[in-house]
């Protein structure tokens, strides 16, 4: 028998599509792809904006300006889906999907908000759609919890999934620098845009929390509201004092399970016992820590952008659908489970890490200690340091409802003596086992 | 169309086998696996020792005394073989995938003696062989090499894949304890077994290293010598002087390539960066860390052991392994790459640590670096610590050949001022990124 061919459609040419092409060019990948997949794949269009610019390792005949027309090419048998952003892509990947033809992509954006339509899409069409490089680049992580994990009940799923604030945080903590220096840093190093808000507000996390919180409760995909806060607020001084109280401080997506159906699906940043696993990524990596029922605590860590590890990720999702279309198969779509509700964060309890900026004055204290108390928030220790007429409070509660927390807070804004509200930052339980 | 019905036959009850059958009687496990499976699981026999034993969760009706029996068994679909040791697993193995069932096996003696022969006859039979609970508990690193990572070219594999002894060297790195004091606290936790050789000489974590090296690098599973070196020769001292320099000390399988065509499969101490992520991997934990070419470093970590985690590895291969029986498929086996052959560990380079216990008299100390350099062993650091008569010298050397330290350390043995060769560790390179 012939080894079938299964032809790809690629768009976009960026560091991901073209580190993706040249993987496929790699003769010593060819073999495995026959042996593993038991196919040839051949990229048949690579659709770049300018078709006269040429791209290091693909065949400018390969070139084409019109991405829904290549979506649309009856010989395509996988689109590759590397442009990004919500229109036009779910046009073209709906076009391939409708035709049968399977869509691999690495859009976090599209798929947090259509992915449960598209997928339905895809399963009409007896078509996959695969986004392992959407959350946590070169990480397998969405194929564990939808293979591996499949039988299991998660609890809960904390993600260090924004390698931008991770790199900020990271040099925060090692080096000592204050925010805005640190931004500095990864802007000039490429780790952050130009304009970071996707990254330090968190919004690229919370797309992410979205697919992971569907893939391992069961939540659907159709842009529901996240709890967001990004890291923008974070001071030197509160990763110092993290630091001395044996934490770091990174910024985390959560998928909680809150009782029998409750549900919390939040990204904030964090102070992280310093042995819990997470703590031990650095830099610009990407982890994915879950809580198994049955299977106990569970990481995954890896690069989670770069244009060859995305690749990686991309290249396993293309040969995972070449074989199943050989096999004429697709998967079966994700299950939805519509019985969970959202939990509002006010109603959850959490250890905090808390400070005040305060008048160095006798009497403050006890004053500021009076509104922890009517609040119901107890005070697991407390720091005090002085600087001329102002001093700092730091404090570490114990266990408390968010919403007294922050009517704790609020009352202590009103109060003459205090100068200002410095940190309200949740300390995440649990080190390793 | 009736959801059809995939049949299991089990050998044996111990706590991973009863984990796993009363994971299959949770209600809402069920719902999971029909919806994810489009198939029902029905346990029709669990062969044990003793049938009139009741186990906890198993209904006693469906216990029996001849494993060779369920084997055989026409209706039972796949057979799960949870008894470990060579013989007689292997036999019950054959005999279910000659007729065609599939098997999913913990055995990981088995797999690394007989796994290649064995994935050949399921392949003849149309069944499957999977054993992912055979490597590192319930963490899902099996499934990610051969489906995720299966277009990635893997140069490097360090494991902790033996909780035992990572429980004893986490105890000394915490609590400073010696050895002997930790193994006792491990034997007593229900880590460490009465006679402990099997972990701490290494012989568990040899055969992990032959799975991981089969699914990483292609070599074949048939009981190729691993270049084996436990925990029992480390101290107190070697600990201690790891944590001042910035490592911590654990037990870790090594699969690596070197050059072209070349490939060194080992177990041994070593000294890791405090920084690695598999410094952070504390306890009873394992962890598989990874260096892909094109994913870059990836690590797993999770449960190495327990009844429940690693009945979660069983189930999701028993999941995969009814996926394929319903959709008439089987997995292809794993491809073997026939051209590597291995490596003398002597002709590895690395950075060492070594202690010497010698005499404390003048001259002792240029003495011994001209041994050194006599054997082209340049020292990066050196630590002096006097107790009475005697010293005790710490180096970490330069990178160097492995057999140019070993003849550094033969020829200090020969002088009559050196007391004993205390320590001789390798140090792992590479930070987190």
């Amino acid at each position: 028998m012939d080894t079938p061919h299964v032809r790809l459609g690629v768009i976009g040419a960026g560091f991901v599509g073209r580190a993706f092409v040249q993987m496929l060019h790699d003769e010593s990948r060819q073999i495995a792809l026959v042996d593993g997949a038991t196919a040839v794949l051949e990229v048949v269009g690579v659709a770049v904006r300018d078709t006269s610019t040429a791209r290091e390792g693909i065949d400018a005949a390969l070139l084409v300006d019109d991405p829904m027309a290549l979506a649309a090419r009856e010989d395509v048998d996988i689109l590759v889906e590397l442009a990004g952003g919500v229109e036009p892509a779910r046009t073209w990947i709906e076009t391939a999907l409708r035709r049968g033809a399977s869509v691999v992509t690495a859009n976090k954006t599209l798929m947090a908000e259509h992915g449960t339509a598209l997928a339905q899409i895809a399963h009409e069409n007896g078509a996959d759609l695969l986004y392992e490089a959407s959350v946590a680049g070169g990480i397998p992580i969405i194929r564990a919890l939808r293979t591996s994990l499949a039988g299991e009940k998660i609890n809960r799923v904390l993600g260090i999934v924004n390698g931008t604030t991770n790199f900020i945080l990271s040099q925060m903590t090692s080096e000592g620098r204050d925010y805005a220096d640190a931004l500095t840093e990864a802007q000039n190093l490429g780790y952050a845009e130009a304009d970071p808000t996707a990254d330090v507000e968190a919004f690229d996390a919370a797309a992410k929390v979205q697919i992971l919180s569907s893939l391992a409760i069961g939540t659907p995909l159709q842009g529901e509201p996240i709890s967001r806060e990004g890291i923008s607020a974070v001071r030197a001084v509160d990763v110092d004092f993290a630091r001395r109280a044996g934490y770091v401080i990174k910024l985390i997506g959560v998928v909680e399970r809150v009782g029998e159906t409750g549900l919390s699906r939040r990204t904030h940043p964090a102070l992280i016992p310093v042995d819990h696993p997470l703590a031990a990524v650095h830099g610009a990596m990407n982890a994915v820590f879950i809580e198994g029922d049955k299977s106990g605590p569970l990481m995954w860590l890896g690069q989670g952008a770069g244009g060859e590890p995305t690749a990686t990720a991309v290249l396993g999702d293309v040969l995972h659908a070449a074989r199943n279309r050989v096999a004429g198969r697709h998967d079966v779509p994700f299950t939805v489970d519509d019985r969970l509700t959202s939990v509002d964060a006010g109603d959850l309890s959490s250890v905090f890490y808390l400070s005040i900026d305060v008048r160095d004055e006798p009497g403050v204290l006890a004053q500021v200690a009076g509104v922890f108390g009517r609040h119901r928030v107890s005070i697991q220790s407390m720091e005090q340091s002085g600087f001329g007429q102002e001093a700092r409070l730091s404090f570490l509660t114990h266990e408390a409802l968010a919403r007294d927390v922050r009517s704790t807070l609020d009352e202590l804004d009103q109060l003459t003596s205090v100068d200002a509200i410095g940190a309200c930052i949740r300390v995440i339980d649990g080190g390793a086992a």
